[in-house]
């Protein structure tokens, strides 16, 4: 793996990607001290950089006598970036994808004119699927990260970053089998050894960051997180060498952080960021890495993220943040009280929505019930406020309220 | 109100606003049949392009030797406008803001250097306070849209685009007090008389479009719409002259479809903009606007929304997509039931996330109860599987499940 290879992929590429400008970021740079920039991936073809190393591999496939078909096995960003790319060369491609793969993936993949061959309940059977159409077919096989070509391709983000921002301190990338990090750091570090390269991935599928720190090759066989494009279990011998060799650490987040970071996304740069791409910025506003006064690159690797994740993040989010609350008010239970409870709650410009009653609380005296109520209130200092009101008429707000 | 107006707000703003070139679509190209292309002043300083009509107005108070002070009255865009070009001016500056106003745009306008005051539950309260301030301390009121230098402001947008690309044949603009409308109107005719300019509001509050169709000021006394940032009652005298003179039509959508454009944008192309900046992109989608082959560009005019609406509006998307389902299942009310129900889910891989009993519906034999069990599933073909799944053992599954 050399810094050329890497360049020449960025010639195949030029002509094929779309090339997003790093951009700063005032309101991150304000939060952490740092000067902080975006590499907007997730605006990227095919909505993540995985079409930089499908592409370069699949292109070069061509140049060198070219190959009938490819297959390759992924319910994520590796499948649209290899059908876009096989697309483009005019290359027949089968992905197999596990048959619980969402059914948006799976159109964005045939979207691209990839045959899709849902197979098996987990990665693992469909990428066993995958190799037996290699060796029946004849199809080229597309690994998602363990390829050197793949990983050149990668590493075209490191040349653009450091092109586009020469005096870079820092890069921050996601890793998870490691393709995108061992690319970037081995492309960084050709052009300028001073810059610091740092891997991040998710707490619950840690297989990168325990290698480098126990310089051995290690696995992790329960791995749980919700950055599906970085949950990987076991990374690739060729990325692993060439993290540690390249790479300066490699750090977690945890899901907690994640979240965060994406719903900070949302609301201060306008911008959709999945699970992983959200990783480096996770890292950032942790505090845990020490970065006052650089200038700091954070690799948004992508934006594939369903809506129906985004809608559970945010309500989690509107929860920690005070915006959402659930009231446990203790009530005699006679006719009237709700009407009490509900006019103090408009009062107070708290909006109902959910209520539940408890009779079978064993604390309870006979006539008295339990009424949960939740509502969508500005923040801490206003639930605190209808708090008050409601104890301040009498009523006995229970103290351990969720959402408090 | 002339070109050479907007061409010299254009050199005053031209150092301050980030330039966000039009980005052409693919993906709603190819759902359309037009060339799509987006501006995205979503992604612009204070998220909106309100900025460029305040930072000319209060730019150009300060040539003219200048206030001390300026004043405005808003709980959106045009506060945090007004805030962050005062600051960059020097200038003092006193945001009225309803007392309603979420505490996440109270914060964002104090951000950019602004004197907060909460006043009134509404915005006339507040306009009225506003009003005062101006008279007893001496501040200059900065209207949100009938003013021509907020109104040249907005309109260095429609230099921008014809600059951008120059064979444009019709540009979509959002109107709620009809300032970007008419800016953006003047600017496009004085340049290219041929190029169409359509406005756009949100059927619930239609007061340009009545007007404009009827040839008279007509204003709508209530107003309902999810699109706060056009939410006006009363467009502006100037702007509707402009409107009259420089528009071609101006239309409307309704807030379901302005709800399905947001989560468009959020999936295909990872932006997140509020629902008044989605409304250019939901009259494309709806089909009433004949486009086939030509050059359109959508103003995506903001990205303020709140993420508590993103949570909204994807809940609704989820629902009216199928990926939410509430099945009905008439059951005998004996032990063992739920085990059933819940054996034949897990089996069909849909994932729970509500559950009721229903014993008092009217319907109902003694010794029967009504499961409602919610579940998110793939779509519309997933849930009729698992529908049929639990036909097929003997359940009773009741015809007017919600979200069918």
């Amino acid at each position: 793996m050399t810094a050329d290879k890497i360049r020449e992929a960025r010639e195949r590429l030029a002509s094929v990607i779309q090339r997003n400008e790093l951009d700063h970021s005032s309101t991150f740079s304000a939060m952490t001290g740092a000067d902080v920039y975006f590499k907007c991936e997730n605006l990227q073809k095919t909505g993540s950089f995985k079409v930089r190393g499908a592409y370069n591999k699949i292109a070069k496939l061509a140049e060198n006598g070219g190959a009938k078909s490819i297959v390759a096995c992924s319910a994520g960003n590796h499948a649209q970036g290899c059908a876009f790319a096989a697309s483009a060369m005019g290359i027949a491609a089968t992905i197999v994808m596990p048959k619980t793969t969402p059914i948006a993936k799976i159109k964005a993949t045939e979207g691209y004119g990839a045959k899709v061959e849902l197979y098996g309940d987990y990665y693992d059977d469909s990428y066993l699927r995958a190799r037996e159409i290699e060796r029946t077919e004849g199809a080229v096989f597309i690994h998602p990260f363990d390829d050197e070509d793949v990983i050149a391709g990668q590493g075209t983000l490191g040349l653009e970053m450091l092109e586009e921002v020469p005096d870079l301190d820092c890069i921050i990338v996601p890793a998870g089998g490691g393709g995108l990090l061992a690319g970037v750091a081995c492309a960084v570090k050709s052009v300028a050894p001073n810059v610091r390269v740092i891997g991040v991935q998710a707490e619950g599928a840690p297989a990168i960051a325990l290698s480098f720190r126990e310089k051995k090759h290690i696995s992790t066989e329960n791995i749980h997180t919700i950055a599906d494009g970085i949950a990987v279990k076991n990374p690739g011998d060729i990325t692993m060498d060439l993290i540690e060799k390249y790479a300066d650490d490699v750090m977690t987040v945890s899901d907690g952080e994640i979240a965060s970071a994406i719903i900070h996304l949302i609301e201060r740069t306008k911008l959709v960021v999945e699970p992983a791409g959200a990783t480096p910025l996770a890292l950032l506003l942790s505090g845990r890495l020490n970065v006052k006064g650089k200038k700091v690159a954070c690799l948004l690797s992508g934006g594939n993220i369903d809506v129906s994740m985004i809608g559970k993040i945010i309500d989690q989010g509107l929860v920690s943040r005070g915006r959402k609350i659930e009231f446990s008010i203790q009530l005699q239970d006679k006719p009237g009280m709700l009407e009490k409870v509900s006019h103090i709650l408009a009062s107070q410009n708290a909006n109902v929505i959910s209520i539940t009653y408890d009779r079978m609380s064993a604390d309870l005296e006979l006539g008295e019930t339990i009424l949960h109520i939740g509502c969508e209130v500005g923040g801490r200092e206003h639930s605190a406020r209808v708090a008050k009101a409601l104890t301040d008429s009498g009523l006995k707000v229970l103290d351990n309220y969720r959402g408090k």
